[in-house]
């Protein structure tokens, strides 16, 4: 089978090579994997920044992929060959809280990942893919849709009235408008162009903002909100002065959930504003099994479609790296193995 | 003014007469009230039967009206001549923990309710009504309405994907349809009219059981539940065996909201199946005014518009109290002030 | 090795045999157990009551157990030789919300239990013992030390000042006792003995109600709360008549937690008081893994001392049941094996 | 009566003046107040630094007194003359959510405090004080008592076996070592002073660090908690450095308080520990009257004593504020009235 292989950091020691198929053993189901998509986190392993989370030579990268089940080991229900599955970002992650011990098993960082035709996942590890999704779609969901749904629904308890700000259009800012959405708050969209923000009014958005053309962006949310109030919650991905703008957008008592490894390093806070205001930053990492299969009926019953980008070739995978790192997309890209 | 005057307990002992018209004194709102709707609790009072939660004699029934702001006291901020506004049920329950203190002073009971054309509101007693709402939708709200946010919502926290079952027909029941709808939740309705589940499914229900042809509807709401585990929460109104069902439809875990005085007295509770698997009873009691704000901040985001069935003038007040007894409505009685 | 074996249901038909003493494979633990103590499902168990949770024939009794790690399987960490542990009831409820899957694996019903010499367990379902206990005192805890603390502290989440009512001296009640006086709860304990409840004083009960001399017990524990508003907690271990006493307990908004196979087999349930005072009640289903490590910490820091009857050798088991039949113990009755 | 009276902000503006009794007005209670305590926020409101909460002339500063109820005005009921008191902090959060209008109104900043001999206060914005506590420890709460108990219990929800770390020996602190001690967690402190942290051990600490002699105390923390996976809860109250310390303590999943009005104006934050730790940083801005009386039971029920420093006339209040900038207070300053 065709794999990409990380062989050390270094976005030229990323190479295709051919490598054995796998069987599957007690307990394992072999997925013959269709679609991959890309989050930044990779974009750091590539370039050997994920630290001790990651698996520093011979890596097969990237941690989000779907495809069918091409056979089960002994011992598995719950799948059969045909169906239609999607990995999960921690597999030892499966509900609860989070500890250590369930953070450092993760796809494509530090154990191999789902840039290669076939590969062995125990059964909850793995979860069926909504019909009304595509596989490429489906690969969508690992990360950028874990996280936004822990952020906005399994943390956040978005419920109906309450007003919920993203940022951008990177994927996991998509998920989380499309969650707040689905779950009936009131959405706020940024972003630095108007053609985006229209797509991003088409996903459900309420509000429109053009951080180009409102500087104080964080202002103008704080008044859309309900008697300007302020937010309810601000899904934080990070970027030079963000915070600032997020914390006068939010309310009295609201929330900053913060995502995004790319944030930069280290941030000037304004303490007394955090605590004269009771605000709550909360740090968000992807989620657990329960959540994700939480997440998967809620996007089967609102029928959400992830958002896609362009779609590369497994041989073109360093061209994917290329423009995700130019920032232009809208939504996930995706590698079609 | 005109005024329905319960002169003792018996629907016979219900008039309208002439009042005077009460004037505003400070930190005092008077209201022109246009519409009430009927909750099966102000039959209960019509009757006698609401305990020591009524005033016994020359009480003005009904909790639930919206009318228009015709004067404000000194002090008053926040409303002003001509602004729409819909009462609340609990005026001593402003947020926090039910008590039996903030239970105790409730519209139509222990004081006078809204069957009148002018009353005198304190300020954290009325809220705007949203603007896609007419003044007879926003009568629906107080007591039905509210009763199924917080089952729904503020106690059950329905978010995307989860199950969420209602029972027939009544106010409680659509509104908690239209909640479970708005927060992204699959809805199961039951009703014995096919006619009626049509309708249903116009306001967000996802499937439909009409529980004459399917005795067993529990069983078969566990079927229609995600991989058939059961639904996540059952909007329990009361009714012959209907909690013998409820109780085979959820989930392992699951909650039961309990909502309804004429539910009837007593009940037979198997009590091992909620031990053995962890169900949750709820016991719901209308809402506090923290909770009628939110809801009406997501009424406003969802658009969301109340069910109304006939609409009667004062005058025949008693003829709309017949007609709720009778039980063929679909939604909320109007009374037209 | 010995082993108590239920060759179907029926005390008459629980004998001790000797059994080959497994060896631990790949990821598996072995396990000298030292001591079990009884629970009344496990005597359900013995009758053939526990329905489809126990296997019919040649069934190892009792779920709760504490002993030596003698040897490790290939793989296995955080465990050596000569470890003091504890089983967990529930092996495939590791965390999270519970579930019908997640409560289908239970020692000494579904699967063997403890009631031998030796017994394998995967590391994920035994725990260290507290330095502070004995292995008897540590094998009273899996099913009624779990089921008190998912009641009074992982659901119950009782803080310091709440007031929670425990019934009787059996095992839950005792450690719910303990647990709530460990969080700095108020506790009002019953008993028909003025004795037992002298031996609850000692434990930390604030108040003692003798209810074969106060009849209406449920009124004098809403006396002995904060302003006489009731209680916010009642472990409802049943009986006859306890349900009706605990609503007449608990406060506006309080709750009832409904723990016990024993309790009977149905109620008459007064559903306009749970209802109209916004009452929960809910079931409790012993608790996870994560459940039971929290507890566990617990019991460390608080040096809680699980309270112990009297001790049976493994070839009296019959003996031990008929104790426990007879319900004049205190605390927990115990096997040593 | 006499008064201090803060002219305008400078500590030199702050004199002791006469002033007029005032009558209790309907719905009013007139308090003989005893004694106040000092907060650091009150030193702020001297110096003119609390911003916009604060009136900017002729303010009585002082949030925290109580006394004796010396009269009651028509249609109070719940408290008579001679009834021992304490004010409640935010006379506008009654319960529910923060907001900026129940922030608003705060004795001793935007309304006069408590350093006077007489006062007028709603009866919601008192409380009846705790049997055990002299008036002198009762007015050691409203402020930081309640700050400490909405961290560490009302939102922190601390439970018996959590390990939660206090630092220093300033009011909050030290609150928040009996709460989180009677609530049955595990406590660690911290200090420069080995005397002081004796007298933190007698108060329950469970594990002592100077942070002198200990300089990366937030890797000793993490090497004191379960495990050594990192403490549950770190109410951090600010100061160079501590911050960053506390991101070390704190496990995977755990919570940090920020509390204090000094803990200088901007941190520089490590975003990336926060989001790859899930680490949740919570503003906490002391609470509503709802968790005043829930504190007020707890403090009751577990006995607590707030720890007291040195006592000064109200004529030598410029002195006792010099007393808390010079630092070396243990628990609160007390201003006898």
């Amino acid at each position: 089978m065709k794999a990409a292989i990380l062989k050390s950091p270094g976005i030229d020691n990323l190479v295709v090579e051919d490598r054995p198929v796998p069987k599957p053993g007690p307990g394992e189901v072999l997925v013959r994997l269709r679609f991959a998509t890309l989050n930044f986190r990779d974009l750091l392993v590539i370039n050997g920044g994920y630290g001790s989370q990651q698996r520093q030579s011979d890596l097969v990268p990237l941690s989000d992929g779907a495809g069918e089940v091409e056979a089960v080991g002994a011992g598995v229900t719950g799948y059969k060959a045909g169906d239609r599955v999607v990995g999960h970002f921690f597999p030892a992650w499966q509900s609860g809280e989070p500890s250590e011990a369930r953070f450092s098993v993760n796809l494509g960082g530090r154990m191999d990942g789902v840039a290669c035709e076939y590969r062995l996942f125990r059964p909850d590890a793995i979860a069926h893919v909504p019909e009304h999704l595509s596989l490429a779609e489906a690969a969508a969901l690992p990360c950028a849709g874990l996280t936004a749904w822990n952020a906005v629904i399994a943390q956040g308890e978005t419920k109906p009235g309450d007003c919920v700000l993203v940022q951008g259009t990177g994927g996991v800012s998509l998920f989380g408008l499309q969650f707040a959405h689905a779950a009936g708050a009131t959405v706020i969209a940024t972003s630095s162009s108007d053609a985006k923000l229209e797509r991003c009014r088409a996903l459900g958005a309420d509000h429109l903002i053009n951080y180009v053309d409102v500087k104080d962006w964080g202002d103008r949310a704080r008044a859309l909100s309900s008697e300007g109030q302020g937010v309810d919650h601000v899904v934080e991905v990070g970027g030079a002065g963000t915070m600032k703008q997020s914390l006068r957008a939010v309310r009295v008592g609201g929330r900053i959930s913060m995502i995004g490894v790319l944030a930069g390093n280290r941030h000037e806070l304004n303490v007394p504003i955090i605590v004269m205001r009771s605000i709550r930053l909360q740090g968000v990492t992807v989620g657990s099994y329960e959540h994700f299969t939480a997440m998967l009926r809620a996007i089967a019953q609102s029928r959400i479609k992830p958002v896609l980008d362009r779609t590369f070739p497994l041989a073109e995978i360093r061209a994917a790296f290329d423009h995700l790192q130019s920032g232009g997309h809208f939504g996930k890209i995706v590698i079609e193995i």
